[in-house]
């Protein structure tokens, strides 16, 4: 395009180099969405701590909060409910290609699928991408999905028959009765509220700073959204919270927890659950959800957070007997107890965190392009080359006939600039 | 994990702040892939310069040099060239879901929940996802298939026959074949093998970014790629190609072009198809673009190269008048007319870009799972927040009960770190 704004910022200027670092001390954007203040072992939603949050609010009223960037009075927090209520129904076409999938079909896959075919029924709306209000109106329609698409497809899977969404109820006791076909306990309920609100946002997470690159091009929300899961995915972002579970049940009694963990260390290998890229003490969700899981633990009589919290254990006193810098438990640690004692499937897992970061995931993409449409850059970083260059011109193409078994490519070296 | 590279990395230093600036000039990683070199106006391919490529190679040997770090002998190029006609092949579900779908769903939309539908077909190799010659194969895989569910979605919601991909013949003729149902000409094939070679790979652009940040949590191969994909949809990356021939349609005959793009420019809008967020000269694609364009346009009897022309003249003449800075035509500009005289619709524009653009974001996903390996890193980015902060600890939580119609929300200020 003709005005070139994004060009013209990087000219004049000495490139940057954070190379091979993640960026990970590279301020990229102004945000309004979350802070993370490590110091204090706070996050704020809209400045509001997430405590409050778990203490006095609702997934539904903290999704409002991260839309909105203000808490509702009780008659705009009815109407945004309701809104959810309406929007659970999927379009009959996204079931049937759920039916026709493989039954191994792994969860987030078909979230993925599933989530590139809502925009053929929004095709109206589309042209309003940029608009604040069609944003919103989109992301509830997303996040009122969500728990649709896990609970069908997994009753799917399992050929059972599939429940219809309440035409009431919160976002929590509808996802529990969908997918396990009764309503939960009001003490059940909660946990799980609890639990998404926990797992709503925080912060340029890669799975958020993913759909934030994506909404940079203008791309539509399910495009951003669709992008965030893949990223969420990922066995190091969303996927540890499966790998969590998996380590449980190998070492499968609270017992062989210390042994394990110093085996596993010793060996150079990792502890899943332990330790996170941003804080350096207890991380304040997981601290909460400890707790959450032993009530559940011991209202179902399970031994899954006695093994977790033997984990934990044996990590740190393991850290301090080599000296070694303190871990503490992240927020994928006490997920996995706490889920499976739910009898939740534990490839789930991850599709629940996405369920519950599809609220903080919608408000970043739509701040993205309120502030994509005032400066139009999209995210195109530089990369040092370091590959193949034979001579000031690049390497000489040798044409197919002259390449035989005795064809050496140009060799490959390190170019300093 | 225990083991904690990636928040160590971070600590004793000032974060750097680029924010709102797309990246533009910080370089975040090493690459082998490409690079770009303004200065000549030439792009290399793993040292290669795309001119060499487009004069001497075609599309399959482009995707093996890019996948594989080489040119292939004739032999690996008949082995590599097999492969990818046997992996032409879509699951038979995977045509289903396509089938049960709105005819009028975006074939981006299309494209996004079919490559997630793939890896249900992948299983066993999933678990070597991080391993050089997996990805590789999962790439092939991958590349193979795009043509096939841009041509048959196309053919489904046209209501025609599917075809059966070819079991021979190049990229560039199956796809035509397919979409088409007959064997273009052999000038015509290759005029689209060019096409294909130009737009498989740019360096790190906002779809390969994407796709990358994807990688670092170790996802697999379809969830970066189908990142990529969200991202080139939109306008302002390869979604414009799309744009460019809206707006021919709209000049309609080349006489217009000089009145339309001046209203346009007086009015502060874009000229779709004209610079670049790199370039500061003509992108050297642009010119090979330009020239097929009015290959094709001479052969077909077509309008669209000349029209397109008369943009690329006024948009350049309005410049020099006013005085500004010169715009050169990128990538999109050309390919728009081009497409359009071939009788290909032009929603396809951004499909066929993302077909091409598959093999430079599969060596791009590999480069990354590999340096990944190596160092544990996601791309975790910071943020300035911006939002409310009443007081030191955050906003005060006001019960629900206690919101009524004048409950004035905590104001949002510029918080200055």
């Amino acid at each position: 395009m003709v005005s070139m704004e994004s060009a013209a910022l990087s000219e004049g200027l000495p490139p940057t180099s954070t190379k091979n670092k993640g960026l990970r001390n590279i301020v990229v954007a102004d945000t309004k969405v979350s802070s993370i203040d490590t110091k204090n072992r706070r996050i704020l939603y809209r400045g509001y701590d997430i405590l409050d949050l778990v203490n006095h609010s609702t997934f539904e009223e903290t999704a409002y909060l991260l839309l909105y960037d203000k808490l509702p009075t009780s008659g705009e927090l009815d109407d945004f409910t309701q809104s959810l209520i309406e929007s659970r129904t999927l379009p009959e076409s996204v079931i049937n290609s759920m039916r026709s999938r493989s039954t191994q079909a792994s969860p987030m896959d078909v979230l993925q699928s599933a989530i590139s075919e809502l925009p053929d029924y929004d095709l109206d709306d589309m042209l309003q991408d940029h608009e604040e209000e069609a944003s919103i109106r989109r992301a509830i329609s997303i996040i009122a999905k969500f728990p649709t698409i896990i609970a069908v497809w997994d009753r799917i899977r399992k050929s059972q028959v599939i429940l219809e969404p309440i035409k009431g109820g919160s976002h929590s006791a509808n996802f529990l009765y969908m997918l396990q076909g009764k309503v939960p306990t009001k003490h059940v309920e909660r946990i799980f509220d609890i639990c998404l609100i926990l797992h709503a946002e925080h912060s340029f997470n890669a799975s958020t700073f993913a759909s934030r690159v994506i909404a940079s091009t203008r791309a539509h929300m399910y495009a951003c959204i669709n992008g965030a899961v893949g990223a969420l995915s990922g066995e190091l972002h969303g996927g540890a919270n499966i790998q969590v579970m998996e380590m449980l049940l190998e070492i499968a009694e609270p017992y062989n927890a210390k042994k394990w963990v110093y085996d596993t260390l010793e060996r150079g290998g990792k502890i899943m659950g332990m330790g996170h890229a941003v804080y350096r003490a207890i991380d304040p969700r997981a601290d909460v959800l400890s707790r959450l899981s032993k009530k559940i633990a011991e209202e179902r009589n399970t031994k899954w957070y006695g093994i977790t919290e033997q984990v934990e254990q044996a990590t740190k006193r393991y850290m301090k007997e080599k000296k070694k810098a303190a871990v503490y438990p992240n927020v994928d640690l006490y997920t996995a107890s706490l889920y499976y004692s739910m009898e939740i499937p534990m490839d789930l897992n991850t599709p629940i965190f996405a369920m519950a970061r599809a609220a903080g995931w919608s408000a970043h993409i739509i701040e993205e392009k309120l502030s994509q449409a005032a400066k139009s850059v999209l995210y195109r970083p530089k990369a040092d080359y370091m590959g193949k260059k034979c001579g000031p011109m690049g390497c000489e193409y040798v044409p197919i006939k002259n390449r035989n078994q005795d064809f050496k490519p140009c060799p490959s070296y390190e170019w300093k600039r």
